[in-house]
């Protein structure tokens, strides 16, 4: 595995930008082992600057949900972006692909488009402040929902105003939300839960049924909306919304990441209830009525109807799970593997609180051809059929036969 | 002019997308007699969904900085693209396209990338105050820096505490300047200025030398950030930076619409000296590392540089200027035309608050194929070269005609 670009890469970035990248993709939070810089990708291929070539379980941290190059959208897109990027205002793509989204999710009367999940979510907060009249927004601690100030995970350059009125309680813990629900009073604009609980670096854990019915009760109760931050697993678990599993409908929900097989969009959905006050808020951007990503996403959503997609994208993810924990049974490994197959987590039981087996494995894993997480969910997409899932599993198992040797020369 | 199609298509939005469309493209601000659907755009030209081709002179609210589909940078975009959309990290355009922006603003001495224009400007702030551990942000009244809850020009669904640290000032009045710095004390993080005064339906207006020193000194003093707010304006009045005409340089400075000629993308440039704390706050999107609108910046910027963009826009913004001014005098009307000539707004003197004989005027000049705003600035491209503008010209001499036949009918 050569790694000279990558690194000349890396020296060079340092220079024009802080800390060598930004975000999810900062220099020091990329394991040393990795690729930080990447060439192309195709169907469940992913290729780094150096040739490298990887069977890639990250699918861009979620938008790939077809494959890297899913050659319907790359037409769909190609085919709007030779008429024009950017224009005037939105083109007929707007239009139709707002009413493939009211027929495909089932709470959504209608749609609004922006670029970011963080859009999305503002933009949820935002109309269920102003259709309820209300201001406090409760979310569950320790959740990721975008990376501006009233949501970042990171506090810096942050002030305490921009999160005055944000509560928090534990998922999936009816008492603690009914605490949050009380703080709130006569002021509770919004619930916000994710599709199911995918927090870095912890078993991951589906929504109860108590749970999700609490919530959905008391903004009833409330008149406050129940808004799913659907932006990481929408269209992996269930095309018409990822509450669909628990059987209870948000009032809003926020989408991005896989709505466009990668070409920037993300999209809010709302019911009838909340229309006047999503008319009535000010949310806009100079790229937000661009033709070719939501050609791509109509292109994209047809794509995952006619494949029946989670079904596909479930069954190749237990087939992953099955042999990953049959494979560390015999090198004489317990994996904790969690999530719904589509976004597996996986963790070594007794790993440190840095998870060092976890970067182990991946690290032995990349070695060998297959790019994975050891702290993140990780994305399926319909392109990892079985002959890739058991290429990769080949892999895998020189991964754990590797570690399992690591061990006994450490005894 | 036909409008089927596209009356067709409000119908059929009106449904599924809450008011119609959302944002400034809201259907209820489109004047009645303009279309609100777009098919296709090339050079200076664009097309409606009817047919209807305009000479355009809003060049998508300002992102076709060298016109409709310009071949370089749809080649470059064209070539990442089909390596891919969307990778599990950065692509080499990310650290070519930092490089070359270093190379070309002026105070730059490094770059992160966004995808709208309120990411950057809000990412300002965020490092402005993790740089100088202040809070206050100073703003100029009814100056629009975004469509975020700390700086919407809409309050709908804002609560006061979004805006609890930001202070107001107007524009070129170094007293009320001055006074708010006061009111900052020793928290003032950042003054923030556009690249001028650009505000909806007034005239537009250039900063003075006096006000631009008055704000670089109240920094340095305080150890703030000058932010410019180059998000509309940058890369039409000088490639390195708008307030390079003022002499002046910023701390921070916000891009997009023009970076990548309608590709979606934003950045933040800074100094030295808020390096540091640029690397320490957490700003990030699914989409923010996409390689095709960073090669398409790149090549936006390497053919601004190549053709002298800035005068080349200057000079058929004059001659536009020249014209209108020489049809309306001859006909009786006189404009109040101000703004760059590359960013112009044409007002008619002594005209109502909502700028009826604007509207009017935009309305005539529409039917015979040229599409202007009588509100909002205006774009011109690289694209307007001097043919456009005398065709343009011959159009308007149309509408000046029209409007005094009018005059007379009612008179």
């Amino acid at each position: 595995m050569t790694k000279e670009m990558s690194c000349r890469l890396r020296d060079r970035a340092n220079r024009v930008i802080p800390g060598g990248m930004w975000g999810h993709q900062r220099a020091a939070a990329v394991p040393s082992e990795f690729p930080q810089f990447f060439d192309s990708g195709h169907g469940a291929r992913l290729r780094d600057v150096d040739g490298n070539e990887y069977i890639d379980f990250m699918c861009a941290w979620g938008p790939m949900i077809l494959g890297h190059q899913s050659p319907v959208v790359e037409e769909a897109a190609a085919r709007q972006a030779a008429r024009g990027i950017c224009l005037n205002g939105p083109t007929e793509h707007t239009v139709e692909l707002a009413e493939l989204v009211v027929d495909t999710i089932d709470h959504a009367d209608w749609a609004l488009f922006q670029k970011n999940g963080s859009d999305a979510m503002t933009g949820c907060v935002t109309i269920a402040r102003a259709g309820s009249g209300k201001r406090k927004i409760l979310v569950a601690r320790g959740a990721y929902h975008g990376a501006v100030p009233w949501c970042s995970p990171s506090l810096v350059g942050i002030t305490s105003e921009d999160r005055a009125h944000i509560l928090y309680f534990e998922w999936n813990d009816t008492d603690s939300l009914a605490a949050a629900v009380a703080e709130a009073g006569d002021d509770l604009a919004a619930i916000i839960v994710s599709a199911f609980r995918h927090d870095l670096n912890r078993a991951m854990e589906m929504p109860t049924p108590a749970f999700s019915q609490a919530a959905r009760t008391a903004c009833d109760k409330a008149g406050a909306a129940l808004i799913v931050d659907d932006v990481r697993a929408g269209f992996r678990l269930d095309l018409g919304g990822s509450w669909n599993l628990m059987g209870i409908q948000p009032d809003l929900s926020a989408w991005s990441k896989a709505i466009a097989n990668g070409h920037p969009l993300a999209m809010i959905t709302g019911t009838e209830r909340f229309r006047d006050a999503a008319q009535n808020v000010f949310i806009t951007g100079s790229f937000w009525y661009g033709g070719a990503p939501m050609a791509a996403a109509i292109a994209t959503l047809r794509e995952l109807h006619r494949l029946d997609a989670p079904e596909l994208m479930r069954a190749a993810g237990q087939r992953l799970r099955d042999g990953l924990d049959e494979q560390a049974a015999r090198h004489g490994f317990e994996l904790v593997q969690t999530g719904p197959p589509a976004m597996p987590l996986i963790q070594f039981l007794g790993d440190d609180a840095s998870a060092s087996l976890g970067e182990q494995f991946c690290n032995e894993a990349l070695r060998r051809g297959v790019y994975m997480h050891h702290q993140h969910n990780m994305f399926l997409s319909t392109a990892h059929n079985f002959a890739e899932i058991d290429t990769a599993l080949e892999a895998t198992e020189g991964a754990f036969a590797e570690m399992a040797r690591g061990r006994q020369r450490d005894a």
